[in-house]
C-alpha cells in the first residue's frame, strides 16, 4: 500500500495545505479561506477540517503516515508551544501541538517555516539528492534553515539556521531584534522598502518619490522591483546593497560551515537577477574557499541562476536560486511527517526485535 | 586488555606527541628537539622514530588503536595531503598519510589542528560532556572547530568551522586571506601586535612605543598584554577591540547554530579578563537568542571564567574558557584515533554478522 503525507504552511496571511506521496508528488493542494486574523481556535479548527477532509480523501488507497505543519516563529520543541511568532499573535504559550494531534488523532510535527523550506528545497527543490545543504530565505524577515544528513538541524533547541540577524555592519541600521547592521536590515522585503524611502528622503531618487506618492498603489518592495527592471539607478543600488550583505553573509556561511550547497529562496529571491551580481563580487572576494576556486567561465555574470565553483577537492560550492517557490514549505512540512514516522517503524521493529531475541 | 592511542600535535615550531588511554589519562607526553624548520623529511622520520618508542613502552600491557595527528592548515581529507600549510612549507602536495602510515604500519589519523583541539575540550575540557559544541582557538591566526555528536563536523571537505576569516566588519583591515575585517584582524596574536604598532604610530601609545623600542626584547602581543595588565589604557583597547570582535562573531554563531557551549581558547585566550567583558556586552546586544536570556548575576562581570546564559527552553548557552591549553589539540588527536578505530570494529562486527546470518 503506498502513502502519503499532508503538509500545512501556516503563514502569517492565510493557509494552504498539500497531501503529498512519498516520491513527492503533490497529491492535491488547498488554500483555505481562513483568515490567521480571526485567531487561533478558528484557524485551528479550519486546519483540522481541511487536514481531515484531504486525508479522507486520499485514505482509500493509501495510508496517511502524518501531518507537518509550518509555523513562522520560534518553537519549542519539548512544548510544542510557539515562543515568538509575530505573525501569530495570541498563539503564544498556548499548547498548539497537543491541540492539534488532540483533534486529528494523528502524529503532527511542527516546524518553523524557514526549516521547513530548507528540507522542501533539499528534498525536491534545488539541492534534491544532497544530504547537507542550506537556505537563507528572504520574505518580510531573512529566515534560513539547515539541512545536514536529509534531516533539519535544528541545534541545542530549534533555533538553529537563524541567518536573519548575524551582522553584516557593526554600525549599520538598528534592527528589531536590538542588533546593528543585521542581514534582515538589507536583504528583506521591509529592508528594501526602508532603504526606497531613505533613497527617497536624500532627494536623490525622483523616480522611486513618484511612485510612493501615487495614492493607488502601495509602496511595495515589488515596486522597487519594477522600477529597478525598469533601469532606474536609485532603485537597482537598493538591490546591489542587498547583494552585497547577501555576499558577506555567504562568505561567511562558506567558511564555517562547508556546504556543498546554499539555496536562496523567499518572496525577494525573485530579484536574483538584480542582486546576484554583487552578491557573487563580494562572496569571491570575502572567501579564499570560494575564491580560490571559481571557474572563469562561471565569474558571476548578471541573470546567472547559479555560480558553481569547483571546490579545491574537487566538489563545488554552489550557490543557486531556490526552485519551488512557495511550495517549499509544503513539501517540506510534509517529508517531515514521513521521516517521522520512518523513525517510528524504525524504533518499532528495534523492539520487536529486541523481544524476538 | 586495555588500549591507547597516540596523539601528535605537529605545530609549526615543534611537535609534541602523547599516549592516552581511553578513559582519557595522559599516560606519557613527550616534546620532541625536532625542529619543523628542518624540512618534512626531517620531521617525519623523528615523529614516527618517537611514536614507534612510546607505541613500543605501553603496548606492553595495552593495545594500541591507532594515532592522530593535528597539522596547522588544510587538509584534503580524500588523499591525505596538506593544501595549504603556510607552517609548514614543502609539506603541499606530499602524500603525508600514505608516507605516516606505511612506515608505522598503523592506522593514522590526519586533522586540522584547531577541530583537534575543538575534539580535545569536548573530550576532556570545557564542554566534558556535552556532544555539540564549537570552539575558537585565537594563536597567531584564529581557527575554530565545531563538534556535533562528539565527533568533528568536517563539512563537504574538511573545513567547516574556519571562524577566522568571518566578516567582522566589512570596511575593516585587509587580511591575507583577501577579505576585509575578518576576525583574524581583531583576535589574533598578530592582530594585537597590529592594533599595538598603530596605536604606537598615532602616537597616542607612550607606553608601548617604549616597549617596541626596547632593543632587549621581542615586540609581542605578550609585551602588550602586560601592558594592558598593567594598567596602559592603549594596551587594554586593544584587548576591548577584541573583545568587541569575538563578541561580533560569537553572536551570529550563537544565532546560525544554537550550540549550547562556545570554547575559546588558543594562546590570546590568556587574555580572558581583558578581552571578556568587551565580548559579553557585544554578544549580549547582538544576539536576542543570548540576550533575552542572561541572568542579572551573571551579567559579564570583569575576570568572570564564563557567563551562563539560561536558554528560553530551559538550557542555557555557555560561552567559556578553553581549560587544556595547548593538550587539547593532542588528547583531540589521541581521540580521533580511538573514533576510528571504534567505527572499524563496528564494521568489522557488522561484516561478521551478516556472514554469521
Amino acid at each position: 500500500m503506498s502513502s502519503f503525507a499532508i503538509g500545512v504552511d501556516l503563514g502569517g496571511t492565510n493557509l494552504r495545505i498539500a497531501a503529498v506521496d512519498e516520491q513527492g508528488a503533490l497529491l492535491e493542494k488547498v488554500t483555505t479561506g481562513t483568515q490567521v486574523a480571526r485567531g487561533r481556535d478558528s484557524v485551528i479548527a479550519e486546519m483540522c477540517d481541511a487536514i481531515r477532509q484531504l486525508s479522507a480523501k486520499f485514505s482509500q488507497g493509501a495510508r496517511l503516515l502524518g501531518v507537518g505543519i509550518g509555523v513562522p516563529g520560534i518553537i519549542d520543541k519539548r512544548t510544542g508551544m510557539l515562543r515568538e511568532s509575530p505573525n501569530l499573535p495570541g498563539w503564544h504559550d498556548y499548547p498548539v501541538l497537543d491541540e492539534i494531534q488532540r483533534r486529528l488523532q494523528a502524529t503532527v510535527i511542527l516546524e518553523n517555516d524557514a526549516n521547513a523550506a530548507a528540507l522542501g528545497e533539499a528534498w525536491l527543490g534545488a539541492a534534491r539528492g544532497l544530504d547537507d545543504m542550506c537556505m537563507i530565505t528572504l520574505g518580510t524577515g531573512v529566515g534560513g534553515g539547515i539541512v545536514q544528513g536529509g534531516r533539519i538541524w535544528h541545534g541545542m533547541t530549534g533555533m538553529a539556521g537563524e541567518f536573519g540577524h548575524m551582522t553584516i555592519d557593526p554600525t549599520g541600521p538598528r534592527c528589531k531584534c536590538g542588533n546593528f547592521g543585521c542581514v534582515e536590515q538589507y536583504a528583506s522585503a521591509s529592508a528594501v522598502v526602508r532603504m526606497a524611502r531613505e533613497a527617497i528622503a536624500s532627494g536623490r531618487a525622483p523616480e522611486l518619490a513618484r511612485a510612493a506618492s501615487a495614492a493607488d498603489v502601495e509602496f511595495s518592495s515589488k515596486l522597487v522591483y519594477s522600477l529597478a527592471l525598469q533601469g532606474d539607478k536609485p532603485a537597482q543600488e537598493i538591490f546591489h546593497k542587498a547583494g552585497w550583505a547577501l555576499g558577506i553573509l555567504l562568505a561567511g556561511l562558506v567558511n564555517a560551515l562547508n556546504l556543498p550547497m546554499y539555496v536562496i529562496g523567499g518572496g525577494v529571491s525573485a530579484a536574483w537577477a538584480l542582486f546576484s551580481p554583487a552578491m557573487f563580487d563580494e562572496l569571491r572576494r570575502r572567501s579564499m574557499v570560494y575564491a580560490a576556486t571559481a571557474p572563469p567561465e562561471h565569474a558571476g555574470g548578471q541573470g546567472a541562476s547559479a555560480e558553481v565553483t569547483a571546490h579545491p577537492m574537487g566538489q563545488p560550492t554552489i550557490v543557486t536560486r531556490a526552485v519551488l517557490g512557495s511550495d517549499a514549505g509544503l513539501f517540506g512540512a510534509a517529508r517531515l511527517a514521513m521521516l517521522e514516522s520512518e523513525l517510528q517503524e524504525h524504533l518499532g521493529s528495534a523492539v520487536d526485535a529486541r523481544k524476538g531475541a
